[in-house]
């Protein structure tokens, strides 16, 4: 089956490339990049020097006919721009983006101050958070499967590093709706893009440690509508000097109904949860995830803890943002669609050390 | 004035020596370790090649006679067997250890596992985080200019962070009595101290991110004594690769009664808190602190900023855990109860890039 | 084909467990750790939580019957105490210590201070730097294919690394037999192995550049032998703050005889010596290697530059000196001895970013 | 007396900055920086932040009438612009800029590829680099004595590392002149400046190695001039993931008539060299220089090594590329030019730790 990457040249597209390249099922048949068409992938990246020949080509030169799937990997609002072609085209898209992931088109033109052009196929598109919304991927590769080009908008990386470590309680109803669900999360530098600014510089952000976006980041309302905490979510996204990797905290007050009221409860909840996840592993009571046991590989890991302080729970969420939160969650979501066992082509390791 | 740091090869200790060697009115006579008694300072750590001949000495060849202030570098419970001495001897103590700041000495035993031995000491001890504990440090300076030693148990690095982030609402009364107050901090790895373990092995510690110890961390009870909230605190730190720096994000829900309803109040809250302050920058609303701005330098970086939630507020610090949290802290408390302007000997700017 | 790794709590040894648990033609069977026996390798390395339920196994425990090949990441002096049992079994040894690596058993006894107590095993065995001792275990693979077992000495990560940009002009003998060969090489700290000291605390190894071991390091007759340069090589290694990664950079001088006058004869003389090696990637004029593009991969990435100074050749390499440089490496030989593509299980890109 | 940093907002500048803020014979009256005329230094470099309300201003509003002192922290070609002007007014100028550094017009005009204008200007500069022109730097102090305003070309961060390494040796006649010196040299990121490109982007710089601009490094003609070296230097510079610091790590061979035979000789000679150089720490035989130990300070620590190849000598000098290799010795030949204490201002000791 073959693949594009849109929007190669980017962080997450370029980790699509390198995924596909080595996917057993998808064939990697274009990767564009209007800014460097024609400049060799591996000049551009020289991880690629001497695995691949290719080279980024424009938008323009794509045969959507020879596709099965495109994957997205644009800003906000070119997918508004290039999906809806795709689909008629009968290519499967899998967006990257943020312009199919809010339900509501009121919410997102507010959030991204721009209208939202595409109303009815934002109403048909799945949303990409396999261990949390595996029932809208599950007809969606229905739909596939008969014949149907489908469009999955993709988890971004807060979201799903935040709403993994969130779900088991506030999805189950174990958490006090009157209290407000509070995320500080840390990212690596790879989350601010591929933009070279003062805020990329690598002698502004290393041995930095900072807040940014207080309140205001658009990642909110995503996570506001994964886990149902609209106007209840406290994010707060942070800097740290990685290249990779996201560590979400999340502290949650239980209400008076939960019936979890011990560690082992807890532990339990979160382990059946995620019992059939084959990406997602809950720690023992006790530890709690470290970015780099993650970093390089879909995985996520997980932890747990009641706090000291009388009905709270502190759940701490590991991923890698590019891969898990990116391109490896847009191909797990791919796997699924064209009836796949899901972790094609992301058996990766992450390194030890 | 001669000054002993006993303790001095840990990294807070070296931190003093480093600030001492150039403190105006300090002259520092002794900087003991008895792991490296003998060992030149210099050659422990290259930074002072050239700079000083100075050699660790035993604790016991101290000659605490001819001493006008010791600070105590020490790991909890050796400053209960080492204050009450110099104390006697007429000698100032400036103790960074945990030993004497919790001024509830249940509080003590339960959180580090042992006896408080010296509970008359502990009652006279005066709290050292200047900006919020300015009376009890004015008079321990009123009880020194009258010929008195003095003991003063220094604030620990996450405590300072995060009360200078909290202190104007929380201890103004502008935060719901029932609603936890949220802590989530991000420390550098000197913070996890000297010794050589797995834990602060570069390669474990390197690109990666890591909550540690959650809801158990022994900064939680002295955290919840600056801004009396016993048990409504939850309180996670965290690891990211940086030697030096804490960012503290705290999340708190104002109260019905509050008078804060707006940014500019808010704003004006905190600079008018701080108005004195001249180690704390209270910085422009939209703005938020970084740790590399302030690393090497005893000064505090503060900014708070109104959810978007209803009522919350997110206030962030970013302090040197080795200096504003820990050395530097402790000459702050020094001057002030040797009568000297406060920023004596703590001028330095933090290296701009 | 059951494969174990002997001495795989180390960081060479897990990087082995990583690649074999991948492996399409071995099978990992077992992972020794006396110091570990019983742990699993989750616990201590957790990018395996969730991937891998091994634990680590006592050296006694091993049941060398059952198995084709053992890989040997143990300190040198162990390789010559259990690498002679292995062979006498049947089993493939791949030694990935220091112990015949030498051919000279007189060299390594002077640099190792200890003596080599099986000096007719050494005379068989192979040296394991496939690009350059091709040869070596082309023969080894023979003996095996008749039913021997063989044994393999893998290069260094130094060795590697240096040799590699070294090779294409000393051993094609264009380089000044008068002239020093002169190798300065920057390794990651996982170079300086697992154990926990001053050196390898995360605080005094970060933002630092150093060079140590300055003519005494023991990979530099290894370096010597491989390239023929006996008592010509001037070998400075240096330690940067990343984890893994080796940037060998070998300044030479041209002999009069030599054929090479121009850049593209430098570079015609390089692409065609590594010609038929899969890993091995010499990079177009003017550009030159990054180790952030093989780490996490087997390949090895060169330049070389003709130097403004008449007669002088600066040759580059970057590996992954845990990959490439140690465990890597091991399967490459193994997949060598054992009849396989060199590349099976090796086909993992670096991330690109 | 007055002084001005014309260019601060780059890194050597903001670096002047701090330094001169706290300088107690120089006073900082302008900051110039035409891209950010009218922005507080504190909002681009947040460690001001509470320290001065100084802002940037532009060239043209500089009063060169009330300086005693100007700093030249700009582009080559523009101190060629604005270097006459200001010693027409009387104002000395510190350079710090390639535009006076190389004594022979030709060579600046072949390696900067552009065409000298001040000729009879370049004859009077003064090359500063203390601890080896000193001689140069005195005159240019009795010449400013006595009332005329002189320019010092301040060395270059490379040159000012590589030559406090070889000169011992080379400047002493103890090199065979037919040998290549070799300069292998890691520098921090800063050196490439602050402009926001692909290569100083942190994912691209960090977990990062390599070498760049082999055979092709401006500063090579300026090593050459000042160890008098030409055409007989190989210098390779590289990069690695810290902000500040240069390692150069030199390779020289001794000549036959050379009087260092013994390591004691060799150590002997260096602390010879540098015994009235109060920056200059010759480290004890069998240590080495780490950057982190004089990042942020002025200071170099060196070491001199023979090798075990007949004849050769391995030298290290670690300093901060932006202090003792820009904006500190910049201060320091200010200091001599005005008759300071060379340290005046300049006692400020690296982080420990």
């Amino acid at each position: 089956m073959k693949a594009a990457v849109i929007g190669a040249a980017g962080f997450a597209g370029i980790e699509l490339v390198r995924i596909l390249l080595r996917h057993p099922a998808f064939e990697l048949v274009a990767a564009t990049s209007d800014a460097s068409a024609g400049e060799s992938i591996a000049d551009h990246y020289p991880a690629f020097a001497g695995v691949t020949d290719l080279a980024f080509c424009a938008n323009a030169d794509l045969d959507a006919a020879e596709l099965s799937v495109a994957f997205l990997a644009v800003p906000h609002t070119a997918a508004l721009a290039i999906a809806p072609g795709l689909i008629e085209q009968g290519v499967t898209v899998i967006d990257l983006s943020a312009d199919f992931r809010l339900k509501d088109p009121e919410v997102y033109e507010k959030w991204y101050d721009t209208v939202h052009t595409q109303r009815a196929l934002l109403s048909q598109a799945a949303f990409g958070l396999p261990e949390i919304t595996g029932d809208e991927l599950a007809r969606a590769a229905q739909r596939h499967a008969v014949g149907e080009a489908v469009l999955v908008a993709c988890a971004g990386c807060y979201p799903t590093a935040s709403s993994l470590a969130a779900a088991p309680l506030v999805r189950g109803g174990h958490v006090d709706p009157a209290a407000p669900v509070i995320v500080d999360a840390v990212s690596g530098v790879t989350g601010a893009g591929k933009g070279a600014t003062q805020r990329t510089h690598f002698c502004f952000a290393n041995d930095d440690l900072e807040a940014y976006g207080i309140g205001k980041h658009r990642h909110t309302p995503e996570i506001e509508q994964i886990l149902d905490v609209r106007d209840r979510l406290v994010f707060t996204p942070h800097l740290a000097p990685v290249n990779r990797g996201i560590l979400a905290t999340v502290t949650m007050r239980l209400c008076a109904g939960s019936s979890v009221r011990k560690a082992t409860e807890l532990q339990a909840l979160y382990e059946a949860y995620y019992a059939d996840a084959p990406f997602v592993t809950v720690l023992p009571t006790g530890t709690s995830p470290k970015t780099s046991a993650v970093v390089g590989s879909n995985r996520a890991q997980l932890s747990a803890t009641l706090g000291t302080t009388a009905g709270t729970v502190v759940a701490v969420c590991a991923i890698d943002n590019l891969c898990k939160g990116a391109a490896g969650q847009a191909v797990q979501c791919a796997n699924i669609v064209f009836g796949l066992p899901q972790t094609t082509g992301l058996e990766g390791i992450a390194l030890p050390i």
